[in-house]
């Protein structure tokens, strides 16, 4: 099986030229100029881009979270993720206190069996004794390369200074990178005891209680141990001006801090949450919103790559039956937004054809950037030779409207609903194969495969 | 009883001018040329200086540690304190954990019924459930409007973000002072176990498993809960550039964070920690000594008033049979080291004497800010009408070499052995009596007085 | 001739104590609770402030601009400085390019012998060959210790930066200070021209055609020059957050530059340019006046001494005939404002009253500093034993309304019209003169008297 | 004509990959693994790197200096660029004062005819009136889009202010770059003139009269000025933490700003201009070298992007009777050194193999980012479809001695002399012919052509 895919516009992190792209089997086998090659199947793609397939790194398909469980499963959201660009995602494998590290990544895989495209996992840590240590290595010779550890939520995922730092130092050893959820949940629960107490109970209380300054601490520590065992560290869902500065003061040392911002953060702010009718509660995820003026800061911080990646923290719950479990108090409410589906469009339309990023720099946040980062590259992340076929080919001129009653996520609302966008995927290429084309659905539970992964690439950047 | 003291260059943290003092029973009531009220004393002070008499805010006489205690009580750290020109001192009161506060209170100032000088007391809080909060409102109308909260230590002292941030909510309501030990206590705990396990056991390592890092990271976080508790935070013996830039950093946001620093840190480094014949013990203490460069970071930190505060953290412990302790281990070395009598010498001298300062704010750092940081002021810290007369003659011009040998603290060793220092205390009043002149000791046991202290003047600086 | 204030509330830059205050013919020599002292004069402050008097190192007393001449001389200035509780002034001499250095200062002597109060003189330069650069040692000798240089208005003041550079270098040497109008002109010319030709003439393009980008450049440079020449600079009329951020980027390096800011800027914006009826005239001075956001920066920079000073820059010219030369053109509006009179109830009112700054720091920033900075201290500038008795008598209580119906200065217009303060001057006292009380003149011209500085005490702060 | 380039391991500054290379005519046409195409002539790279050839935008082939001319000319200098990996150039034509900007242009196409290498010119403009800023224009549709402008060299090439901000305007409009040499000239002729005056005139004081300080000065001017032009400004050959402070502090408030270091900043300090035998002449050249120290600031603003280029300011002058032309005085030393032939080499070296930078990073400092920010790209500066065949196949593993006695460039000595280097360019192609293989030479003069030039993609970072 082969394919040609004539006359786009490549476009990669660095690059921006017209050519053609021939794949075989899986992989990109040559790019050239009016290449005489046969193929089995030609695709034009005149006045359409050809990029890398879009890799989302922080996406929770099928999780549990307070007595509910996220609305889409690893099907239905992945083919919801390949509609809007996406050809890859790193989901999270979770230990609950008390299990080994091995039987959560069994769990997980089980689920992911159904993926539609590609997907790797990082691993949730919650319980890290010294005699446990070992078996972060052997996630790793599993291609499982990431950890991720949580400041936040006391009782639950969160873990003391000194499992942090063990964690890392376990990483400064065998390649790994740690992510970090980075928020002082300590002073947090305080904020929410108290809101509760007072019988602050509505959706715009979950921001109220959780202060940017919180994040900012958080951040900054995160930092430190990080520094102290000498690893590098990867801040997730970065939301605030407050953590910003903190990672860009590390940077400007020398100190190998990452981090990621999700589109909610660069395009929705603390108004949304206090949406009438409970609607709120579709904003309630967690860091909360800010105040709108972050916005810029974070768009600021992508331009100058303080920020590495946008992902999108996909955790949807539906309206209907989840989101209102909290109906009674904020802190009820399962924490997630959906969103899978939409990062491309809404970082292609509010990024480049805003003119806040150029076009190479938009393939880089959303593809490169998250493969180099998490050792998926160059296998993913790029339009060359030797790469896997997850190409996209985008058209920068269609419009349409997002919208719950259109999207495909398995969600009852949109975070975004009613935003215009200009740009969108027309035809996405797995390993080789269209799974979708021109809203047509091609592709297949299961044919997605686990990915292992590569140790970070720390150098690059 | 009355006493003049004629002709002295009068110096307080913003003057400098020639003139008579008058003293009437405790209390300085006129400053004159050529005054011609008559007096029962009269001390001639032409060519020296008259200060305010300094005030140390952190030390620890009669404390108990690791199975011993330290060696000067409130007699013999006071009298100490007075030879070297200080008049008042704040020393601490410590809650054991499951202890009432107001045990600790009483057990404490029984302690101090013995000081020859005025003293107060910071109240360390080691415990602090919901239901005892209130018992810090009765600390402060018993005029203890400070309290001591450690980052460090865990087990022991350490208390986790929620406490502080509890303790620093009460102080918002009540105008105390939180002040801080700021040091990352979880991570230092795996550098200590790591040393150990690895048979690093010298007194070197007691400053190697206690990273700069760990002290910035801890400056940070308590700056970060004070300011989401709205309240000020004093950061005690500040000992690294990391620690400082911090501190700096809120400053420059407006936020109303405090620091003091030490002489020790001023004026040691690491290198004395490896001293032959076990006699780095002696320069055990914590925060350790950092690298030489920190100093005149930190003296940059005085000059522009980064750091409000020089004060001791006097806490002598003899090298026989108390450093001995710790032969085996540098874990098992007392923490302290002695000072109370030399700070006024050193910074005179390496401050004032070498152009770092100027005489004005030589008196602002070891007077007058200590004074009006923690509610003293104007009663003590400056000279004006109406304050207590804690009144020091200073020679300016006389030069001495800093030993165990002549020193008055009960220690058997000095941090400084063999400083040449110019300038020192020749007189000391306090409250309008003679308690030392020119070497010759006419305090006693008992004369000095529990100061209730006002609450924190936020406002003044 | 002696008087007794007795039982005012003595505030200092440091102090804040109740007492009575004798003075001697001109002179304070003694203080004291209860002095029973007898006085010619008795003085009940009871309820009131007594401080020292206002300095203001910033002023345009009868200065020819633009074929017209400022319209206070100074008796009528110095009178309307005196109600307001300025009993010090520095104004400028200015030498024309050409004219020596010492024909300026006659001329301007002679100026100033109808001074109701002490003045003193900095020396403007605007032409100084280097064979002239020893005129400069002269001036110090006559106690003109200050040396203002023009970074803008090309072709009339402005100087180069070879020039800047010797004239600091000689200040290195001889202790004097520059002080620095910084405004990049060249470029500003460039602005003024481009909009001229645009037809752009009303007031509001004074402010338009003066960026604060142009401000801060000039700051930074002026900064570099002084650091290279191994010299202290001081900046005059700083107005914007990207001056201030200049001042405070080089402090926190140790580099000793100063700067002051004036009311109009703390209190005033680019608003104020555009009130109808030319009346946006009234605030077009140099530079000008900017958005609104900068101002709570300048507070804030005046909180934690990145400013030192506050001065007027008083300069006033009427509306009537005076500005109104500029009605059809910006550039022709005589650059200036009136302010001298009002400088402390602004202040008082909207630094202390409003908590921004405490009453001591009130003190310090129309007192002590610029007596400190400008070579006037002990002698001006504090309340102690020896100092000339320029006192004030404040009433912290009294509200009056701020207008040019009863301000004293002779000029047709407030730029404070209508502003409601609280706290006023009461009785005002020139070395132990009563000059003015409770609105009632009592000074005369002539009786002030030209003070020589000393030099730069650079290492006070 | 074709050439098929088998099995190199392809570097861009994005991409590392493994395949072949088809090259037909001037062109890169497909890229491939295992190409079935056939071609004229096959290379094989196996074990070897595939790069864009090297630009170099700072060379002063043939320029006249002080009464001698740089000792090579565009055939003798694009030779040893060649043979050192640089396959395109750009030089300056120097516009002398009351020349017409177009004169100056055709002097130096003429110089440029005997290029073996494609090359372009910036434009030095030393003088401007209003009336000739239209020649501008003319520039930028002659494909000369950059411009270069002096704040140095008073009386010779620097312009004031008013000029830089004239020109900066026009860019602004047009779309062009301006380039600017920042060290504040006024202050540095005072410096010079002085030491002169005191009889310090060896080579040395060409550094010491040349302060960091005034670096940083006219950077921090050059910056401000584009910010009130609107337009972007590219810093040539910053040499110092001082100035690069500026342009970091500029970038994070998104300013345009770009800068551009040399080897000899990265490699050599101020020591190697105090060589015995009048040795250290060989080292004069603006700015000059620095202390040691600075090395690693540089080093980690190429790290972190806020050096995006580094080129060589190769301006070579024989040691013999050229360089001695100054043997009475530093100021007669003609100013420059050689280098243009070691770029690569050195950064390969120092950067790469020394782990300070990735290989891509490489390629982007060395080709992609000089390509980018002067119009180039992607016409140059990368390998992909449609791009020009200047292709440099770099052995990694090949070691050799830098050194006169081997070395293309036509001067008597090297700046870097005795350095060891692991790596070298093997293979040169320009625009598919290839000019230099395994150390012979093929190509010949005028075989290069002058680009023309788009306007800055200012958007691209």
């Amino acid at each position: 099986m082969s394919t040609l895919i004539r006359n786009g516009r490549i476009i990669t992190a660095e690059q921006d030229y017209t050519a053609d792209v021939l794949i075989e089997k899986e992989t990109i086998t040559a790019i050239g100029s009016s290449l005489q090659m046969k193929a089995d199947k030609v695709i034009d793609a005149s006045g359409k881009y050809v990029i890398p397939g879009g890799i989302d790194v922080h996406t929770h398909m099928d999780m549990p979270f307070g007595g509910t469980t996220s609305s889409d499963d690893f099907e239905t959201g992945t083919r919801a993720a390949a509609f809007g660009g996406t050809t890859c995602l790193i989901d999270f494998a979770i230990q609950t206190k008390g299990q080994k590290i091995r039987e959560a990544l069994d769990i997980w895989w089980k689920k992911g069996e159904i993926s539609t495209i590609d997907f790797s996992l990082h691993m949730i840590v919650t319980d890290l004794p010294e005699a446990h240590l070992e078996d972060m290595n052997e996630m790793v010779r599993e291609g499982i390369t990431s950890f991720k550890l949580f400041m936040a939520y006391p009782g639950v995922l969160m873990v003391d200074d000194a499992t942090i730092y063990r964690a890392m130092k376990k990483t400064a050893e065998n390649g790994a990178l740690v992510c970090m959820h980075a928020e002082n949940g300590s002073v947090i629960d305080m904020f929410v005891q108290k809101a509760i107490a007072e019988g602050k109970k509505a959706p715009i209380y979950h921001a109220l209680t959780r202060p940017t300054t919180a994040e900012g601490e958080a951040v900054n520590r995160a930092i430190a141990l990080a520094q102290m065992a000498g690893a590098p560290v990867y801040i997730v869902h970065l939301s605030s001006a407050d953590a910003l500065e903190k990672v860009a003061e590390a940077r400007d040392r020398g100190i190998p801090a990452f981090a990621e911002t999700c589109p909610q953060y660069l395009l929705l702010s603390i108004e949304d949450m206090e949406r009438p009718d409970f609607e709120g509660a579709k904003y309630v995820f967690t860091p909360p919103l800010r105040e709108k003026w972050h916005q810029e800061k974070l768009w600021a911080g992508i331009k100058k790559n303080t920020l590495q990646v946008v992902s999108t923290d996909h955790c949807p719950f539906c309206f209907k039956e989840q989101k209102e479990l909290g109906r009674e108090s904020f802190a009820k409410i399962p924490n997630g937004g959906p969103g899978v589906e939409n990062r491309l469009q809404l970082l292609f339309h509010h990024g480049v054809n805003m003119g806040r990023i150029s076009v190479n720099r938009w393939v880089e946040i959303v593809s490169t950037a998250p493969a180099k980062m998490f050792g998926l590259y160059p296998r993913k992340g790029t339009i060359s030779i030797g790469s896997d076929a997850d190409v996209v080919i985008w058209d920068p001129n269609t419009e349409h409207t997002i919208s719950a009653s259109t999207h495909h996520m398995r969600v009852d609302y949109s975070m975004f609903e009613g935003f215009k966008v200009k740009g969108n995927a027309e035809t996405i290429l797995s390993r080789g194969e269209i799974i979708a084309d021109k809203g047509t659905w091609f592709g297949k539970a299961g044919r997605g495969k686990f990915i292992k992964r590569d140790v970070f690439a720390g150098a690059w950047k």
